[in-house]
């Protein structure tokens, strides 16, 4: 019956399915049906509970599994086991796979290295539409997918890339080399997995070619697996901007989900605390008009809202590369000035809003004027601490919100009370 | 000077560039530059700019641009273009494209009918390789990229996609329809473009045939533009969880930037209103134990962080197709459970904290109690508002932040205060 409902699923969904059921019922399935679990359903499922399932197979099936997998899903899917196990998966594999394999291991984590795989399909240069054509037919593997052939000159460094589409429409007689891709772009196997995801999803790229240190081909990157890091980028980021581990998963445990996100909490109660010893500063003139503490809260929420906004749109323009060294300190006056304006606006607002209020013209133009600095405040930390965390080589996306909400928590309340006891008292 | 720095860079860097320097130097670059502006570079222009560049380009170089672009890429540049300015391009294309391009046109906006480009490979289905072959070299007009061959009957229904690879490895004598692609999957014309780049993601596609509402073959989606939209699509969910206009952009002048950011500013403005008239209900109390007021943010910032990951990680689960009915009770007690715990481990810590800081047991026992109450609150609000929002057929990233901060500020200083004034006074 479990065969009957998988079967006619494509691999990505059952794996999404192995995600979603319960701790218990994975189990279950995986005990049923286990054994016909293939390569591509393991590269699918998530790292989460990738150890977990990847232990419950027989090694015998486990071993079948990989042997039909590219290197890069090999890679991916044994670069984050332990030692044994990964030494169990590379057994498995033939001679060449199990080096091909190896090689990218070697590349550093989030590299193109990893990302790509050994299996290219390559032609010397001076070859002819003719040759190609009789070559692919004879030969004995072939990647399931590939959309270029990739010309190579003696050093087997990598000299253009054809479509195949216009291998297709030429006539044997053509040489390749005259009817290369007029952009060529080469991918060092040690750029970073994001950069890469950028260059495809810029360039319009398909595939393109990975060279090692000495400009020579090691692999090639196809544009399915660039748009999954680009993916995983945008989880990322997304996670970070709101405190949570980017490792969550759906599949995650209760107990994982706290230790996730149990430390950015503690780091926001720890800031949390500083903002209430600001206002401690201030509980005499507190005790003299309770109005402040009805009133504060907003002050501080509004700046909080201001510089989250600016915040997203700095970490999502330096992610994008369109915040660049030459247009950012354009952005940070248009965010200074907009911090300004809707500060002036909502001072008048609320200004207006708080004299009614508490029957008090004074009140009202101590929370405008707080306003105004909260939100100038607000702009400038919004867009300087993700610039700052980019310069000290940090992502941006993984601390800013805690910075930029302190920021305006604590300016937010010491100006309104700062000004109030002064003003008023 | 302007073309000896242009002209070796991508039509994509060109945009960005155009995109990223001031208005001023825009006007100056097409003034001197803009005669040898290209369609490539015209698709790349950000929405938010283009219609400026279109404006200044004199009427002949656009038409020379636009006739060099597949049918997609006319759609993108003009969809949100006035009816002039519309007209004026299409009457620059010949009849079939123009034809093509409006027939796109029909279709609703964001659907895979304007996403798709209507220039298709096709093949009878009872082809042979060798049948292929002759037919794409003697073809007049081939996409510029294309990835599979198309097989459709005569009703022009597809039935079968062939990848070039397969057709460039078997024997001439080969039909086309014995070397398919097991895995065939079409996209109807009326889908949405999140749907389509999901699709995409999913099944590692790299083109699929678009299907009108009788089946019949009408397009073809590349994966580089479905790429596209699933970075556009984490742009919007990024923005609007911020509450910054998912139109926003680099290139934005400060007004359309106020004018953005400003309504989501006054909702929070609102909302803050609100809070604050909880507080206002025990101004006798914060008046009587000012202590109160210095401890008050504390349980609605603890509440509004804890929220805000859980509908972050909710947002994001719905976005990728993680969070389905099947597992969505599953995850609404995980958060749940997670909320009762981060509550109880921060009720001890900042209890402790409280109850030394002001001296008082009852105090620390008071503040701990509102951040279990606050922390739950929050964790159910951030699960259930998404889903809601999600059944009632509305973006969940669009204005769940607001609702929970809300619920988590409401709740917070109502918990905290009431709490006090009953136990303490
Ligand atoms: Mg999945
Ligand atoms: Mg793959
Ligand atoms: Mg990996
Ligand atoms: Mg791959
Ligand atoms: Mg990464
Ligand atoms: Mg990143
Ligand atoms: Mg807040
Ligand atoms: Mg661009
Ligand atoms: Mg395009
Ligand atoms: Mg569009
Ligand atoms: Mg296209
Ligand atoms: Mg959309
Ligand atoms: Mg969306």
């Amino acid at each position: 019956r479990l065969s009957e409902l998988l079967e006619p699923l494509h691999a990505a969904d059952i794996a999404d399915l192995i995600e979603q059921v319960s701790g218990h019922e994975r189990r279950e399935i995986l005990r049923l049906w286990g054994r016909q679990i293939d390569g591509e359903i393991l590269t699918e499922i998530d790292e989460g509970i990738r150890e977990e399932v990847l232990a419950s197979l027989p090694p015998e099936v486990l071993a079948d599994a990989v042997r039909e997998l590219d290197s890069d899903d090999v890679v991916d899917l044994i670069e984050d086991l332990e030692e044994p196990q990964q030494e169990a998966i590379l057994g498995a594999l033939d001679e060449t796979d199990r080096a091909a394999v190896e090689k990218s291991l070697g590349y550093p984590e989030y590299s193109a290295g990893r990302l790509m795989q050994r299996e290219v399909v390559t032609a010397p240069e001076h070859w002819t539409v003719g040759e190609t054509i009789d070559f692919l037919r004879k030969a004995k593997w072939l990647p399931d997918q590939f959309y270029h052939v990739t010309l190579v000159d003696p050093g087997h460094h990598p000299v253009g890339n054809v479509t195949l589409g216009r291998i297709l429409s030429a006539p044997r007689a053509s040489k390749l080399i005259e009817i290369c891709e007029e952009e060529f772009r080469k991918i060092s196997a040690y750029q970073d997995e994001g950069d890469v995801a950028y260059a495809f999803n810029q360039y319009h790229l398909i595939s393109a070619p990975v060279v090692d240190e000495d400009d020579r081909l090691v692999g090639v990157i196809t544009i399915d697996d660039a748009m999954s890091v680009l993916d995983e980028e945008h989880e990322e980021d997304i996670l970070r901007l709101a405190g949570v581990g980017d490792e969550s998963a759906i599949s995650d445990t209760v107990l994982e989900t706290v230790r996730q996100r149990l430390p950015w909490l503690f780091i926001n109660l720890l800031t949390a605390i500083l903002a209430s010893a600001v206002i401690s500063i201030f509980e005499g003139t507190i005790q003299q008009l309770v109005a402040l503490a009805v009133l504060m809260p907003i002050v501080a929420s509004m700046g909080g809202n201001a510089g989250t906004q600016t915040l997203t749109v700095a970490v999502r323009a330096l992610a994008t590369r369109d915040l660049t060294d030459s247009n950012v300190w354009r952005v940070v006056r248009r965010e200074t000035i907009v911090g300004l304006l809707n500060g002036l606006a909502f001072a008048v607002v609320m200004g207006a809003v708080a004299a009614f209020w508490f029957s008090g013209a004074q009140l009202g133009i101590v929370i405008g004027l707080a306003m105004v600095i909260n939100l100038v405040v607000a702009a400038l930390s919004g867009i300087l601490i993700p610039l700052a965390l980019e310069k000290l080589g940090a992502d941006p996306a993984l601390a800013s919100g805690t910075f930029v909400t302190t920021m305006t928590d604590v300016v937010g309340f010491f100006a309104f009370l700062g000004l109030a006891s002064v003003v008023l008292l």
